[in-house]
C-alpha cells in the first residue's frame, strides 16, 4: 500500500497530534461545483454516475483538485442498499429517490435478505478501488452507509418524507417488523462496509440522517442499536492500520453520551450544539467532527472566517477534531466561499496544535 | 367574566394542583376533521377562514365537540403578522404560504414598521371575542403568536423553506439588518399578544417552530432574545388572573434551562426529549407541555395508551404538566385515534395527581 503523503485526518481521528486541525465537507462532490454538474450531465442521470466507477471516481477527485481538502469521501448513494436488496431504486427528474418497492406489509419485510455484496453492490467496491488508486496516497478515502433506521425510512415511505408517516406507523404499531427489517439492513450494512474496507476505505461513516425524528427511547432501540450492531460487526484493522468509525445522528446531539459508548471512534455533529460544550460531556472517549452551520457558506468570506475561529477556540487545544460542516453542502454555495472555510480551517488552527 | 367549568388547564400551568392532567392537541382545529374540511371549503380558501371570525370561532370549536379537551386555541395562523406589516400573504394551491414582498434588502428592512394592530388585525381580536364567548366558560382560550426569528424565516426567504438560505445569508452578513427586523416584529407580537388577551385570550403561546435550526449561540441571540423581549413586555394579568405564557422551540430542547430563566409559565417541548429527563434538568421552574410523538396516533389505539402511560410515568407525580402532542397533528390522523389519546391521558393521569 502506497504511504499516505497526508494522514491529518486519520491522526485527529484516534486523537493522535496534527500540525493542522484536518477538514473535509459532507457532500463535497456535489452539484455546488460546475464541474460536478457537467460530469453528471455526461452521466445522463444520477444512478448512472453512482453505478460506473469511473465517473464515480471522476466526481470524488473534483474537489480535491479545487480545495485543500485532508480527506476523499466515496462518491455514491445511502440508497445503494435498499436498491441492491430489489426495492428498485430510481429518480424522477426534481422529485429526489423513489422506490418501486417499498416494504409495506409483513410479506415484504419476510422477504427481506441479505444481498450478494459483491454481485449487487460491486460497482461501490470497484469505485472504492478506483479512487483509492487515482488517490495514489493524497489523503485518505472515507467510505460510507446509511443507518438501518435512516434506509427504513426510505424503504417503507418509497421516497423522502417529511411526516415519517408509514415508517413510524410500522414502527409504533409492529415493532417486530421494524426490529426483523432493521436486522436485515443492519447485517447487509456490516457486509457492505467491510468490503469497502477490504476494496480500500480507509475510515468509514455511518449517516443517520433521521436518527432525530425519533423519541429517546426509540432512537436507542430502533437507531442506535442497530448502529451498534454494525460498529461491533466491523473490521476494525485492514493491513495494519486501524479503520476508524464515524457515527453521524442528525438532530441527536441529545444523545451523544449512549453514541459515544458504542465503541465508535468520532462522533459528528450538527451545527445546533457548541462543540466545546459537546467535547465537555463527552470527555476524551472520541473524537469529535463538525460542525459549522453550512448556511453560513452563504455569507462573506471574512464572516466565514469568524465561524471558522469561533469553532476552533470553542473545541480548543490539541487534536481529536475533524473540522466539517454541520450537514452537507448546499447546492447553491459559491465554491470560492468553500474554499475560504478550508483554507481558514487549516491558517487558523495552527496555534491550537503547538 | 364567566367563571371557568374546567380550569385544569390554567391550573397546570401555573403548578397549581389537578385532578386529572389537562390535554390539548396542538393544531387541534385542522384538516384531520371531516367537519374542518367543511368548513374550509365554505370558506373557499384559507386566508378567508382565518379572516372571518364567525368561520375563524366555528372551526375553533370543532374539535372540542368532539373530544374531552381541555383548552381551546384560536384559530389562526402565525403569518398573519407579516401580512399585516404589508408583505402580503397569499397561499398558492398545494405549495404553502409565500409573500408577494418579501424582506430581501436593507431597504425592505428599513420600511418595516409596527402595524395598527386593531386596524390591521381586529378579526384575530374579533375572533378571540367571538371564540371566548361561544366558549361561555367551558375551557380556557389560549391566544398565540409565532417568534420573531420563525416569522422572519418566512419574511426573509418568502416562503416556507428546507435550506433558510436567504434568511441565514441575512443572519450571518447583515447581522445588523436581522436584529433591526426581528426588533420590530418584536414590538408587533407585543402589542398583538396584549391585544388578544384584553380581547379574551387566557393564556398565550410563542410558536418558535424554526428555533431549533439555529446554532447555539445565534438560537441565544436571535431568537431567545426576543422572545424574552416580548414576555418582558407581556400583560401577565388580566381583570385579576394570571396569563400564563408558553414557549416552544421546536428542536430546542438542549437549550431548556435558558428557556426556563425567561419568566415563562411553561416550555413546549417536542417528542425527541424524554419528559422526565427534561422535568429533571428544569426543576419546579416552569410547567412542561407535550410531548408525544405525533406519530404515534398512526397506531392502535392501545399502542396510543400505552405511549401516553409511558409520558405519564416519565413525568412522574404532581402538577406542572399539560400533555399535548410534540408538535401539530398531522392531517392524515383518524380522528378516532385523537380520541383515543385524549380520553387515554385523562384516564391514565388520575393516580399521578392522588
Amino acid at each position: 500500500m502506497t504511504t499516505l503523503k497526508n494522514d491529518r485526518f486519520l491522526r485527529a481521528l484516534l486523537k493522535q497530534p496534527v500540525d493542522k486541525t484536518p477538514v473535509w465537507m459532507m457532500r463535497q462532490a456535489g452539484r455546488y461545483l460546475p464541474e460536478y454538474r457537467e460530469t453528471r450531465k455526461k452521466a445522463g442521470d444520477f444512478l448512472t454516475l453512482c453505478k460506473t466507477p469511473e465517473l464515480a471516481t471522476e466526481v470524488t477527485m473534483q474537489p480535491l483538485d479545487r480545495f485543500e481538502l485532508d480527506a476523499a469521501i466515496l462518491f455514491s448513494d445511502i440508497l445503494t442498499i435498499p436498491d441492491a436488496m430489489g426495492l428498485g431504486l430510481y429518480f424522477a427528474e426534481g422529485e429526489g429517490p423513489k422506490f418501486k418497492n417499498p416494504v409495506l406489509t409483513a410479506a415484504d419485510v419476510n422477504k427481506l435478505a441479505v444481498p450478494d455484496i459483491e454481485q449487487e453492490l460491486g460497482y461501490v467496491t470497484d469505485a472504492v478501488s478506483m479512487i483509492r488508486k487515482t488517490l495514489d496516497g493524497r489523503v485518505p478515502l472515507i467510505g460510507f452507509s446509511g443507518s438501518p433506521w435512516t434506509l427504513a425510512t426510505y424503504m417503507v415511505e418509497g421516497s423522502s418524507t417529511k411526516e415519517f408517516a408509514k415508517v413510524k406507523g410500522m414502527l409504533y404499531d409492529r415493532p417486530d417488523l421494524m426490529h426483523k427489517l432493521l436486522d436485515v439492513v443492519a447485517d447487509t450494512v456490516i457486509q457492505y462496509l467491510n468490503a469497502q474496507i477490504e476494496a480500500g476505505a480507509q475510515a468509514v461513516m455511518i449517516f443517520d440522517t433521521w436518527g432525530g425524528v425519533l423519541t429517546t427511547r426509540d432512537y436507542k432501540n430502533f437507531s442506535l442499536n442497530y448502529m451498534q450492531k454494525i460498529i461491533d460487526g466491523l473490521k476494525r484493522e485492514q493491513d495494519g492500520q486501524k479503520i476508524p468509525v464515524i457515527m453521524f445522528s442528525k438532530g441527536g446531539c441529545q444523545w451523544l453520551e449512549s453514541q459515544a459508548e458504542t465503541g465508535v471512534d468520532a462522533l459528528g455533529l450538527d451545527w445546533t450544539i457548541d462543540i466545546g460544550m459537546a467535547r465537555h460531556r463527552i470527555g476524551d472517549k472520541v473524537a469529535l467532527q463538525g460542525n459549522m452551520d453550512p448556511s453560513v457558506l452563504y455569507a462573506t468570506p471574512e464572516r466565514i472566517r469568524e465561524e471558522v475561529a469561533f469553532i476552533l477556540q470553542s473545541y480548543g487545544k490539541g487534536s481529536g477534531h475533524v473540522f466539517n460542516l454541520g450537514h452537507g453542502i448546499h447546492q447553491y454555495v459559491d465554491p470560492d466561499n468553500a474554499k475560504a472555510f478550508i483554507d481558514a480551517v487549516h491558517e487558523l488552527s495552527i496555534p491550537y496544535h503547538l
